[in-house]
């Protein structure tokens, strides 16, 4: 017969075994993380009537999308969590209990240009809180605790929570009176950290934005506040009365900042970046980045920020949110290319590999069968092959364990346990063998997927 | 702004709350039972190119499918978990060990007509064995003992597991003579349970298969033996020697019948059932459905067998396993619909509700953060909300435990804790409030997502 070759798609992550393992433990910690917050669990499907995601329309996302026609219906893939989290709210407003809090982790469609660390379907983690009119701006300040203790939990260790506040923005540039260039300064600011200050003056003086040259000054001054939290807030002080929407950002940053100490997180991990401002027009407040010590060069790991009317697209009822998304599948590859993965975890598919040596099976199925019972992830060995293959089969699996019944372990009771690490091997009752096995698992218990030392 | 109604597409089940933490806590006993079995997870793309993923071509599946071109690329969404692991299985061939045993939970999409209980986007849960040339027949005594434990850990009780062998069927057929029309035959037979033993003689012997009457009266026989595993497998010794592979089909079956006992499945759990064929042609061995004793109507909630190639399409490598599959989507929806889900579960997002009653959120905030750290699900509420509304948010969320946090217990270094189900309310250290909330959690460890008495 023909074949065809089997390939997986240009821009689509398929894991190995061990690695998938290790990207399911990822997912497992932010599960836990994000359900200590009192988030619920959602999954929409992946599939909705284009013009049911595609009502706000337009934009550069629009390009990249699956879409395609099944019968009569016009379907698209979801491009993010965010959109079907509208849709859901909306859908099912009178069903929830505001603010409601959600967390959904899960695929995502984008037809991106394939690039290395580039992917079409990748997963998105999000959280979202969202409020039925109102929403109190603690929720702002508990965002970058949740960050923290989510990374802290995975093992990550150099990074810092950038936050700064739209409104501040906004009413800075509504005080200089370029309220309605604001966007395209912005822009142009954004470029600080690429080509530098003296660059960006010129851009903002010379090119169609044409500013004067003492706005320019003004601007460059601002984004130049630097220094601990306080100092920034401070040095942010100087503004204030100048313009109210100014005035009411400052007070959020404050009251923000001022929490997180409560919430657990250190003062390394968090800073005011007068520079973050986050493309989309949605964000009306507090906006966060994440950034990796280590590597600038890889972009915020986890983004969000606050929004005023999260389905206007779909319902006249105002709902504000603020959440946050990671780009899970970008950050494990960033994080196994970087070799952050940690490799001493268990990613074995089996923790003992259970080998009869004799032709009746009954005492092996039994002791696999205890073994499970004891919650020991057991895979009985049935293959009829030599000893030796047997046990060079238990090293590509990577078990810890292999464990021997020969006709002579069954006649004294007992299993041969064999530590595929060390070598060594005893002889012993089936129930200490497995209690050797609970003790070496426990080690992993508190291991995280990430190792960044 | 005009709005869009917001709707899901029919045939997809989007699920509120509640229940996707019932239905996510039935796919956490899926992958903890999968994963005892010595089986890894994986997680393929959805979509994979048309030529890749219907190379097997043709088939009323084909029908089905969501394809469609992207840029050049011709795609497709996945139908099933089984095409995408052939793929996997050869694609990757050299990287896996074999057995390779892997599980995967995960999406597939049909485009069906929809009707109540059938779904186009539905969750699989698959699990394989796959050997590399040969694998041995432990393996599928195995099969039944993970169907069995599987719906034990889910709380299932009154289900039986129905098991045939292929190569009885086909052997038997074949000592007849009449093996070119043995799949005829077969769709005929499985008309037994709705249209009786005389109708289908009829059939057999009057409709274009035309078969003497002898020879509908031999099958006839040959499917009414009944009984008690042993029972069936004396009547099938019987036919022992007049075909090698009825002989063959018979060792198999017997073998699997006699380690079921070893692998702790108790007997009214497990029968043999020679009406059992398996609609797929490539099944080549034992064979399974398994059925909800009180819903004969919902058909085969656990189906699957041995094959002899999975990846043939894609390989000259000779692939051989067994395999099951849950239709988990359409399982919850009739085990929701029964009112089979555990009422007793805690879905609530949250074990406690922290309300703070003063300005001054950092007690409150350090409180959260420690009950938070000792494991137990905290939400923060500071909502300018009436207290009663806040309770009433505490009850519509389902929550067991409000923690309230006044100035009276902020200068007593205490919390008030308020048990939601009995009304009882106690003002104590915040350590042993959060040991009282422990222990209520710690009687949900052992409860199951189904109830079945």
């Amino acid at each position: 017969m023909a074949k065809q070759k089997p390939r997986t798609l240009s821009g689509f992550l398929e894991l190995l075994p061990e690695k998938q393992v290790q990207f399911d433990r990822m997912v497992e910690v932010l599960r836990r993380c994000y359900s200590l917050y009192g988030f619920t669990p959602l999954d929409t499907p992946l599939i909705e009537a284009s013009q049911v995601l595609l009502a706000k329309g337009g934009g550069e996302t629009e390009k990249q999308i699956y879409r395609f026609t099944k019968g009569d219906a016009d379907l698209s893939l979801r491009f993010d969590l965010t959109v079907p989290l509208a849709k859901y709210v909306a859908l099912h407003y009178a069903d929830l209990a505001f603010p409601f809090r959600r967390f959904q982790i899960g695929k995502v469609y984008r037809g991106e240009r394939a690039q290395r660390g580039r992917f079409r379907e990748f997963y998105q983690a999000d959280i979202d809180v969202i409020g039925d009119g109102k929403l109190d701006i603690v929720n702002e300040a508990e965002v970058p605790a949740i960050i923290y203790s989510t990374f802290t939990a995975l093992g990550l260790r150099r990074f810092q929570i950038r936050v700064n506040n739209r409104k501040i923005l906004n009413g800075f540039y509504a005080m200089l009176g370029l309220g309605e260039q604001s966007a395209a300064i912005m822009r142009t600011v954004d470029k600080l950290d690429k080509i530098g200050p003296a660059k960006v003056r010129e851009l903002l003086t010379e090119t169609e934005l044409a500013l004067p040259p003492d706005a320019a000054g003004e601007i460059l001054n601002f984004m130049a506040i630097k220094g601990g939290n306080q100092e920034v807030l401070s040095a942010l002080e100087g503004y204030r009365g100048r313009h109210p929407l100014f005035d009411q950002g400052l007070d959020e940053l404050s009251t923000v900042v001022n929490y997180l100490a409560a919430f657990g997180v250190p003062e390394g991990h968090f800073v005011v970046d007068l520079t973050i401002a986050r493309g989309l027009d949605y964000y009306t407040g507090t906006v966060y980045e994440t950034a990796m010590l280590d590597h600038p060069e890889i972009g915020s790991i986890c983004s969000g920020g606050r929004y005023d009317n999260l389905a206007e697209y779909y319902t006249d009822k105002q709902l504000p949110g603020v959440g946050i998304s990671i780009g899970l599948t970008r950050l494990f590859f960033v994080l196994e290319d970087q070799g952050y993965l940690n490799q001493g975890m268990n990613t074995a598919p089996a923790d003992v590999l259970l080998l009869p040596m004799t032709d009746q099976l009954s005492t092996a199925i039994a002791a696999a069968t205890a073994l499970r019972q004891a919650g020991i992830r057991t895979q009985l060995y049935t293959e009829q092959k030599k000893f030796k293959q047997r046990m060079s089969y238990a090293d590509k699996l990577g078990v810890p364990f292999v464990l021997i019944l020969g006709e002579d372990e069954i006649a004294q009771e007992k299993v041969t346990l064999k530590d595929m690490a060390t070598g060594q091997q005893q002889t012993l009752p089936l129930e200490e063998a497995a209690q050797q096995v609970l003790a070496y698992l426990r080690q992993f218990d508190q291991m995280t997927p990430i190792i960044d030392t």
